[in-house]
């Protein structure tokens, strides 16, 4: 199979209680994608600013990253500048440039419009919408969004839902857009909205995920040490579609399986700044988690 | 084996967004002894005025829970009234009578002090610590308390700890008692405070299980219908030691049964107000809940 990622990529400022960090490499894409390359070939699809580093673009290609949908533009890299509490999962944005990614309207490569799964990372539905119409004929269609747009734009999110097969949102998100705060009956309430499969991520208390006639929980791997949490959410997104890249199907051992690969990956990515830790991880020390994870789950 | 359980008998008064009910019977006590009752008998020790309804008693007899320890003396039984905001894991204590409870020193009946487990539900930790004094020789020691005594008796809590085996408390008092934003630390520090076994409950996200070179994690039971959460740690608390209670051993096995029956004890009782739910159950309901929660955490 083929996946696309569409997204952001970014430059991150990033405050926590401990340290500041200027200006590295960030973006719903970057993360996901780099998280999907221990398991598939992702394609991308984006813009950076000329300050974009070369040497993450490189480190992108090493990795194994198809790059023909990257855009290099004139003018500066999307910035985003955040603070974390004391407590990891509560974050206050203090800055946001657009910058490149303002005028920002996705082609996909031809090559790319016949690929099997395509993810949406966060950005503004009718721009989601609009790319959805350039692809062929997709197995899969994923989607992620922020409660901004369901706040601002939440008919267009509807709309674009109905085309989408696999919606990830987190806990704030789907009691928002379904209007129930009991999130069991959110999540059954998103899938008839449109996603076969709804995967509500609850930050350090794990995920669940609805299917047609299935719902099931995975916690989060227990994590001693929470650099930045920054990129959680889309290294799980890269690990679960990763995975499904793989498999092939939508089949409930393989959601199983994802989910499970996608919460490793965000407990990996939280260890360090950034995409730091992408850039020491092997297979086997994944592996290596996923089993430890089957026996911290297993009752 | 055999199991007493010390702790509060009440009349609640809890409202919700929805509903209000006046002094239903509630206490740690009381849940945690109905939730044993269905895996073993347990005895029960405390106090209550001369309002408690006569059917409550007759109910506790009629489930085999055995009340010789139980004083029904002059005056008032202990009335707590609360209220729970639309987020029913949000509560605030609204009113707190202490009634007969006030002068509780609890005196084990000579026949309770050869019991193999012994809960001390929560009360003040020095109350804890002069009953665990009347014991023989108990082979495991378990204990609740609330944030109440870690920030107002810290000391006192910290001595009893000592000499308990399984420490049963949420992520707030966890976070307090061992001064450690992050869980994995936290239980891993209370570890090392006395109590082989640690259990820090999260609510409606589940619960985290520490032990010696022992991790695990256990989701909450997916509950779509969610009236009254009182009484839901005490339920956890009561299913989880009635199963060991049965089981006979701190084993690794044992310690995951009994997580899995204590989150499935804990999602019933919520399903309707005070002990309600407990009144219907039936031990085959039971058990299919238990075979549901292990298809929900598999991966």
């Amino acid at each position: 199979m083929s996946l696309v990622v569409v997204g952001s990529l970014a430059l991150d400022t990033i405050e926590t209680p401990h340290t500041r960090v200027e200006k590295i490499v960030g973006g719903s894409c970057t993360y996901c994608a780099l998280a999907a390359s221990f398991f598939t070939r992702p394609m991308i699809v984006g813009i950076v600013g000329e300050d974009f580093p070369r040497e993450t673009i490189d480190f992108l290609q090493r990795k194994n990253i198809d790059l023909r949908g990257l855009t290099i533009s004139k003018g500066k890299t999307f910035h985003w500048e955040g603070r974390y509490g004391t407590d990891p999962n509560q974050r206050i944005t203090r800055k946001l440039e657009m910058n490149v990614f303002q005028d920002f309207r996705p082609e996909l490569p031809p090559d790319y419009r016949n690929t099997d799964i395509l993810f949406l990372a966060n950005i503004d539905p009718d721009l989601q919408g609009d790319i959805l119409k350039q692809m062929k004929d997709p197995k899969f269609v994923a989607l992620d969004t922020i409660s901004h747009w369901v706040e601002k734009k939440k008919n267009a999110l509807a709309k674009v839902l109905e085309r989408v097969d696999i919606f990830f949102c987190n806990d704030e998100e789907a009691a928002r857009l379904s209007g129930e705060n009991n999130l069991v009956r959110a999540g059954q309430d998103i899938t008839r909205m449109g996603p076969s499969t709804v995967i509500i991520k609850k930050g350090e208390h794990g995920t669940l995920v609805f299917g047609r006639d299935l719902l099931f929980g995975v916690s989060a791997f227990p994590c001693e040490k929470v650099v930045d949490t920054t990129g959680a959410g889309d290294s799980f997104a890269g690990g679960f579609l990763g995975h499904l890249d793989r498999a092939g199907t939508l089949g409930e051992k393989e959601l199983r399986r994802a989910s499970a690969i996608g919460t490793v990956m965000a407990a990996f990515v939280v260890e360090d700044f950034g995409i730091h830790r992408f850039r020491s991880l092997e297979l086997p020390e994944i592996e290596d988690r996923l089993e430890k994870f089957q026996r911290f789950v297993s009752i």
